[in-house]
């Protein structure tokens, strides 16, 4: 695979000033057409040590407009990182939309190691590219444009280059002995990037390889592929291919009648007694549940959804009274900020993943795509067709990190509503709640419904289940939320 | 000073009920109201132990709407904040504008922790104390409301309150034993907040002291403490007294005629031999301290201020060519987002400061405010004004913390600047840099000028001086910053 850059390619120090002015100038126009689209700019930058990777960025950022551009790095994780999902660092340092992130290695750099470290199991490193490849994929449809760039040295160049680093004093390769001998490991290297590269090298975000041993080929041949990258990607912004949605198909909607909210009871009542004997015992549990998964460094996340005045607040400030406050967050979600909007709509939620042993309550979540914002089309149907699949992914991600996460949907009756809506018109503190929007959601409840039932079908996995909460009698519903947490949560922790 | 609150007060369960609702609608509607105002409200909650804060925290998040509402505990620094300076954590939990943070603790359990370990020195105390009356300050002076309560509770009460902690298994104190001895300290523990207490009980922001041996005495005064506070605050926002600026008064404009940017020698310039050769030895330099810098553990904030077209860029670059890519990130500071104008304008240089071993360049920076905004009246005449000695505040901070600071100011005369604009013209990868705001700035010279002379002498403490470079030869700008960068590092670092 590497013949190709191995060809001995040079640019002569004229032929490189010769060039650049036009190149320059094309690279910043780019950037200032970039600036008022939605594209968030993703650029890989990878390969062989001592191929001159740092060199190359520090000659783009002079090139470019500094502004909406920015560099990272992902040697030393914080612990606040080793406390989410991997990912987690990688949404933190994602370019918002309009700018370019140049990303050293980014989610390279492990499954490289992991491939490297020989204990790794072929089914391990097998998951590990198909999540890259899902992640890309993600982004890509989100508009993004990915330039992934492996910077490659033969063998003997490879060598020569180190030891010239070694000797260098404006060079960091003197700091790390060990580093300096990483030709020995060459051959090894060069098969794993292979394989790496191979896996990753998709149609919607291919791999570059590129000749380094003369750094002005390298650094001229990245800005031009640069810049036509960014330029055909604007041109075709608007009428961009849709990406055919490759990912398994999920089943279609059943045909039969009944559909799943259709089976939840809504009859069922609790009384004034035995509620209160159980809201105390059900608190009781979870005060001690919550301190268990605290002392066990195991994050929990709770996701309420649920019809307009269904009780989502009541259900949670019941479970949220028995836990310290000092351990949970509620994050009710409402419209995102602005910074929120120039980033995937999954980044929002990324942002609110606590750390271990902590607890995060969210009042509407990530499902609000294939909910409101698909019932009232401010997601187009490609999107939140995708989101089932992605939130999917997501919840995987976070299950398998060792968080606890529990979805609800609380359900009642259209009937139900109207006589909750008119009670809460009529207290006081409570007419905050009930808005225009309201009753405009209440108009579109079989539009509603269908997306409830393929959101509830579509996202129910072996690892993150929906509990479809009977919530016609407020007392019922909170008392459904609170076992069903016990139960989970003593499972896990026990 | 604790004696009014150990007077048994209680308020019944039937007295509580009956005062609720009217609690709870004016709390809601005063939240409503705070939405659209420009004030985030902070409450901190502090106390002995035992006195019920989390149950506190929890009834009031029941009671109020759980938009805008945040709530912080700060038991475990995680690494990223170990790295900065203390306060850096609490920037990053600062309510934004029109919502209310509930902070446990916050800025006061380390001044509380210091006064008990004993071994604190009386002027640490002092000047912990300083710290946080500035700060509050700030905040206020930047339309914050702060409310502080402080819960107490008698000797006996608290012996028996923590006993009976102790049993109850929804309590947390059953895990940690050590904590059921409090009331061991109690006489020292008290006699240490109250002069906590005492000494950061300012105009601005009072503390409310609560008994708090009966919780529906403690819920409803807090609750009414509160609304009352919001409503009055939002009654007078826009009219708010204007706090006198009472902090040391800065020394007045000189007299005298000739300023400190007058005495910027123009003249100086550099031949292009002498430039190549000290530009390499320079940079070589540089390199070789910010990967010291980076082993040692010291972060680096270089600062570059400058007129239009003084180079800062250009400036900027050939250090940072000098620098690892993975170790530096620069920092165009233009219009804030909107998360960022919901917060103290500086707020979102706070979110910048590198963590340890790393650098950041901010192109333009916090001095905006006293610049472009105070020519521009973007900043009221007291917001300027106090920003003076804000940013010593905040630049103190990050130095004792061992952050390497590093200002500059380009220097250059009117006549050059008009050369540069011109030729920025005539360059097609540079026209980007030259906008009609660059115009309408260069006629305000005037006015920018005496704003950079007040600036420089009212900023350059003991601790971060202003390096004002002559800048008419970019040549000779790009190595006066260049060899002060080394000086500096050199003398810290060795």
């Amino acid at each position: 695979m590497f013949e190709g850059a191995e060809l001995g390619h040079k640019v002569s120090k004229q032929a490189f000033e010769t060039g650049l002015p036009e190149l320059r100038t094309r690279l910043v126009l780019a950037q200032q057409a970039l600036r008022n689209s939605h594209v968030p700019v993703i650029i890989i930058i990878a390969g062989v040590d001592g191929a001159g990777k740092g060199g190359l960025v520090n000659r783009l950022t002079e090139w470019m407009d500094p502004r909406g551009l920015q560099v990272h790095a992902y040697w030393d994780e914080s612990d606040e990182e080793r406390e989410r999902p991997r990912s987690w660092r990688f949404w933190r340092t994602l370019p918002y939309r309009g700018s370019i992130g140049m990303l050293f290695g980014a989610w390279y750099n492990e499954p490289l190691a992991l491939c490297l470290s020989e204990q790794a199991s072929e089914s391990a490193v097998e998951s590990a590219m198909k999540l890259i490849n899902d992640f890309e994929c993600m982004l890509c449809e989100d508009k993004a444009l990915i330039l992934k760039f492996w910077f490659h040295l033969s063998k003997e160049d490879q060598k020569s280059r180190l030891k010239s680093l070694a000797k260098d004093p404006r060079s960091h390769w003197r700091m790390a002995p060990e580093a300096q001998k990483a030709y020995k490991h060459y051959d090894r290297f060069v098969r794993i990037a292979e394989r790496v590269i191979r896996e990753t090298d998709t149609e919607f975000a291919p791999w570059h390889l590129v000749e380094a041993a003369d750094h002005r080929f390298r650094d001229l041949t990245v800005g031009r592929i640069l810049v036509q990258a960014i330029e055909s990607h604007l041109a075709v912004e608007k009428s961009l291919p849709v990406i055919p949605f490759s990912c398994t198909q999920p089943p279609k909607n059943s045909t039969a009648r009944e559909t799943l909210l259709d089976r939840v009871d809504l009859q069922r009542i609790l009384a004034k007694k035995e509620y209160k004997e159980q809201l105390v015992s059900y608190q009781e549990q979870i005060n001690k549940l919550a301190w268990m998964a605290y002392k066990s460094k195991r994050a929990i996340i709770f996701v309420f959804e649920g019809w307009d005045a269904s009780g989502k607040g009541g259900a949670i400030r019941r479970m949220t009274q028995a836990i310290d406050a000092r351990l949970y967050r509620v994050i009710p979600v409402s419209a995102p900020t602005d910074e929120e909007r120039a980033h995937h709509y999954l980044w929002r939620f990324w942002r609110h993943i606590p750390r271990a042993g902590k607890i995060a309550v969210f009042d509407r979540s990530w499902y609000g795509r294939v909910l409101v914002e698909r019932v009232e089309s401010f997601a187009s149907e490609n999107e939140w067709q995708r989101a089932y699949f992605q939130i999917n992914e997501f919840e995987e991600q976070l299950v398998q990190h060792g968080i606890v996460l529990c979805k609800f949907w609380l359900h009642i009756s259209p009937d139900e509503q109207l006589k909750r809506f008119r009670a809460r018109e009529k207290i006081p503190y409570k007419q905050y709640k009930i808005t225009e929007e309201d009753w405009r959601n209440r108009d579109r409840w079989d539009d509603y419904e269908s997306a409830v039932n393929e959101m509830v079908t579509r996202t129910s996995t072996e690892f993150s289940k929906w509990t479809l909460v009977s919530a016609n009698d407020k007392r019922n519903a909170r008392i459904e939320v609170l076992k069903t947490v016990c139960k989970r949560l003593e499972t896990v922790l026990s």
